[in-house]
């Protein structure tokens, strides 16, 4: 059986190219693709070919943040039916390493990561992982939230590793799609948004649609947090974010900074013993990402403004690219 | 009763100086001081005025690390005999506040510490605390291993801090009496200590008595570890430090860095998930560091190389400050 | 300047007497009680004139969950008003010892706490409180919210306790007031609270009436949880709860079970490597608490169902130890 | 290639049975088992067939404390060599598990535990092992030191669990072999272990031979400590050692007790807010373990006080049965 994928070249055009359809092996799925969200990370291949020593070295299908159907099962899966829609976590670590028997498999050195090269995505008709990585969703779960999951997964992780908890004054700074869900996720946590902070006022409009305080770093001064969740990769947000900090607080990196170095406040990291880190993606978060969706806690599709076919996948990443404020631009193959 | 003190004068001149011998207050206990250390925070208002913003704006007692016998008890105390040796904790918070009351009082707003402007230290003949931070030493202590509880208290919170225990690879940067004290701390809690680095050769060498692997950090690599016990205040160190961390790591910054900001490697944080911290002194370390030496696990006699009277903190200062590796020098008032 | 007390002599008879009204010394402050919570605790005292090791030995007066308007302050207080609206803390430990000083002041072994012998309650007109331990609420809380945060500081320590949040699967024990100031936490917190147990029909419905699933512990088995809450006290409660803990859960004992032991299944404890605890009041949470009830999250006024005057504290403890599916009776002086 | 194993017949006879000797499959390892510790749950099955659930419904294989060296190895392992030392994890998890993610595979459901029915255990010729489970040691540690990893990873795990550190007071009851390698490794960590109990005063003296303090529990009083291992399983002693402990301290169950529940004396648990909990086995303790042993600080050599042939296994556990002060029997195939 034939599938069509869209192939991002190492000239860095993307075209429609015609697979097989992969067979799922013994533990794994076959999974109709529903639904993909077009990430940072796609458009920067994209525009750059690479991410710090990803390279795009051969064609390579983008999009990780996807959805679908079962559509086969391998040997030994008995435990999910043809027909479920899923949300695939786009993950695949070995299982076996000191990081994954630790339980951070997310620090898996031999990690197999959708569209990061040389391992292919989702935006293609077919995809197949092992039966661990697709996560049943309830029914009344749209593709897209379903697809979202993975975003939303980072704010998860993000606001677990701050322990974000009832009454924690959480300051984020960047309202892209990666600020919004660690937005709703501390807020669904029982946390206090103090604010969410943007240069773009665009964009500070949509996080304030969504019931948060906002601010504009330029001219306001950003309130005291206890936990710091840092989405812009921005050098100043981590100095202003940091110097915010009350005693004792944490903060979390997590939108990727341009430069390897960054001249980060060690005087107020050291005088308020402030805990500083970062996230790279995620571990054990989909069932509590699913449920945040299932219980109504969030609401993932109010951030989707435009969709997008297999054949407009370059449309989709140049919309992206040129609305900022556009919180998540889908991929239905 | 008089007592003689040295002061430093605002001009950065020492002179002894008549006192009257301060009075214990109810809950408050009066120690004749037997041994004081210098510290690198001494040498520094002795030379610039100033730490931060604190400032030498009136005559001030240098002298921190410190233990004597107690010579009188105010109303109250009953639970402490005149004669016990004692070493004192220099910081005196408010014991109400928010950080006060969550057990972090190394945080408190208000706290009084010995020899940071406008509090005077301890190279003086007496000197007053309340009883909770006046600690009884067992027989067979000296004064100047008491007095050195106060830097042992700076590797034992470190230590704590970065939950170093048994078998964690730890690497410690700076061959100070800083990183002395974190490197026989962290043996004792049963880590592996995998190298303490320094520039300077002499230093390395007076580690090496010690019983530790030195690395010299201009010629060799740093090894891999799960700690890192930054304690030169030096931005390579800080850089190459943080950049030898296994995944899920930890980075203590206790040494003082000389600027507000440093540049620090976030691309390794996130990809790794360090955990980032620093050191603001010390809470409730005094009753494990005073254990570390009386059951010998740390003798901190080995690191005293010279010894001075209340009239010679001149000498003792310059001394410390032109053999930097001389551990430590003590002022016998 | 005299007021009125309500007092349970040593034959347990309630009586009204006049005393003088207390001055607030340095650092205190005098509140104008206004509201009182009648909690198990002063039921018991009432009827058995001892709690454990607690004896009324001297003329007591009860009542230690308490809100009241600032009347007067003492020396050094000047950062709050007379006539803001305060809860208050009604246990006040030393600051000074090792459990004080390591952010678990619940654990004092000085503290002084309301209502309990020989220290009195809040059934009065005035009480004498630290700074520190009163508390100002927004406006619009009403004075018998402002008095639950007492019990409502309960559910926070055990959720804090359990690490309850975003999607953890809780089980609660015990339909009483406790059992629903546990379940309010653990919905803000994010939780999934799966039931709520009692073999009291009519307890049952008032907690279905906050929103929450229960279940007849006699009739159904209990669903796996990742925390269990046991608000009941009750052996056969502590044994179900437990067993249907899934690996690595927490158990929080937070009724006072009516003997010294009880028949626990360590089995299931060692087996799935659950963590037991109990809880011992609380610590810091009254910050936390108030603004669950200031943004809306919990409405405590919902659990009250009578009022009493000061004359009737007798009538008042008589309700509710009659009616155990009344949440809560309210005292107002 | 045929070899010899010691079978426990359902009749509970032991005998020497003929086998084929096995197959590495892809990455796994063949290893000639040099030496196996007997322990009390070999014991047990030998004299009751069975332990809880686990009953010998067909011929098993006992012996799961192991060490030989490699003999073979499978496709796809390429990091240990024919001839290698190792120590071998008895325990095979499934890896793909919640409990797995998250790094606890010590409570996978689907784990494969050596010489608990229906997995063979070790008292054979060869073993066939996952490579991620055997456990390279270093030159000059002995075949018996080797096996004894796996016990002693039971103190390993037990004192993380506690978080035994520099200054905890442990106390431990029952000085079997569990109680000793907890107390080896509580000191190894730099605790305080006050005090090891038995009512055995020949299990005592064998303690003491180690460097520890002993106490009668029948005679004395056990001493205030801030953590309890519990490696004796007996209700009394978890019943004192509990009511021994600190506020805020931590007690451990290792020994596993005869009834599935006991007598707990919650009121303490309450009132000091004490956290109790069990191990089942351990995870992830295997490196640190080996590198106790390696670096001198933990000499198991000295526990061992027997050695059997593979013909004598039956003769190795009634020896260990009858001399409960001899801490181990090992059998050298």
């Amino acid at each position: 059986m034939k599938q069509r994928v869209s192939l991002l070249d190492t000239d860095l055009s993307l075209s429609i190219e015609e697979r097989e359809v992969p067979q799922p092996g013994p533990g794994e799925v076959l999974v109709q693709v529903k639904s993909v969200g077009v990430c940072g990370s796609d458009i920067h291949y994209f525009e750059h070919g690479r991410i710090a020593d990803f390279i795009v070295e051969q064609p390579l299908v983008l999009g990780h943040e996807s959805s679908g159907v079962v559509s086969a099962v391998g040997d030994n899966v008995s435990d999910i039916e043809i027909g479920t829609t899923v949300a695939m976590e786009p993950g695949v670590p070995c299982g076996r390493c000191k990081e994954c028997r630790s339980g951070r498999y997310n620090l898996c050195p031999d990690v197999e990561f959708f569209a990061t090269p040389p391992i292919d995505g989702a935006f293609s008709e077919y995809v197949v992982l092992p039966r661990d990585f697709v996560h049943p969703v309830p029914a009344g779960i749209s593709f897209d939230a379903a697809a979202l999951v993975e975003p939303l997964s980072v704010g998860v992780w993000a606001c677990q590793k701050a322990n974000v908890s009832l009454g924690t004054r959480v300051l984020i700074t960047g309202c892209g799609p990666i600020g919004a869900v660690c937005a709703l996720v501390a807020r669904a946590r029982g946390a206090d948004v103090v604010a969410v902070t943007d240069i773009n006022a665009d964009r500070r409009a949509q996080i304030e649609n969504l019931g948060f305080r906002t601010v504009d770093p330029g001219q306001q001064e950003l309130p005291e947090a206890d936990v710091l969740l840092e989405c812009s990769g921005a050098a100043p947000a981590i100095d202003q974010g940091i110097r915010a900090l009350a005693p004792a607080a944490t903060a979390v990196l997590i939108g990727m900074a341009p430069t390897d170095t960054v001249q980060v406040p060690v005087g107020a990291i050291q005088g308020k013993e402030i805990w500083l880190t970062g996230t790279f993606r995620y571990a054990n978060t989909y069932p509590s990402a699913i449920e945040l969706i299932a219980t109504g806690k969030v609401d993932l599709d109010a951030l989707v403004s435009a969709h997008y076919s297999l054949d407009e996948v370059e449309q989709a990443l140049t919309h992206a690219k040129r609305h900022p404020a556009d919180m998540k631009v889908m991929v239905r193959p």
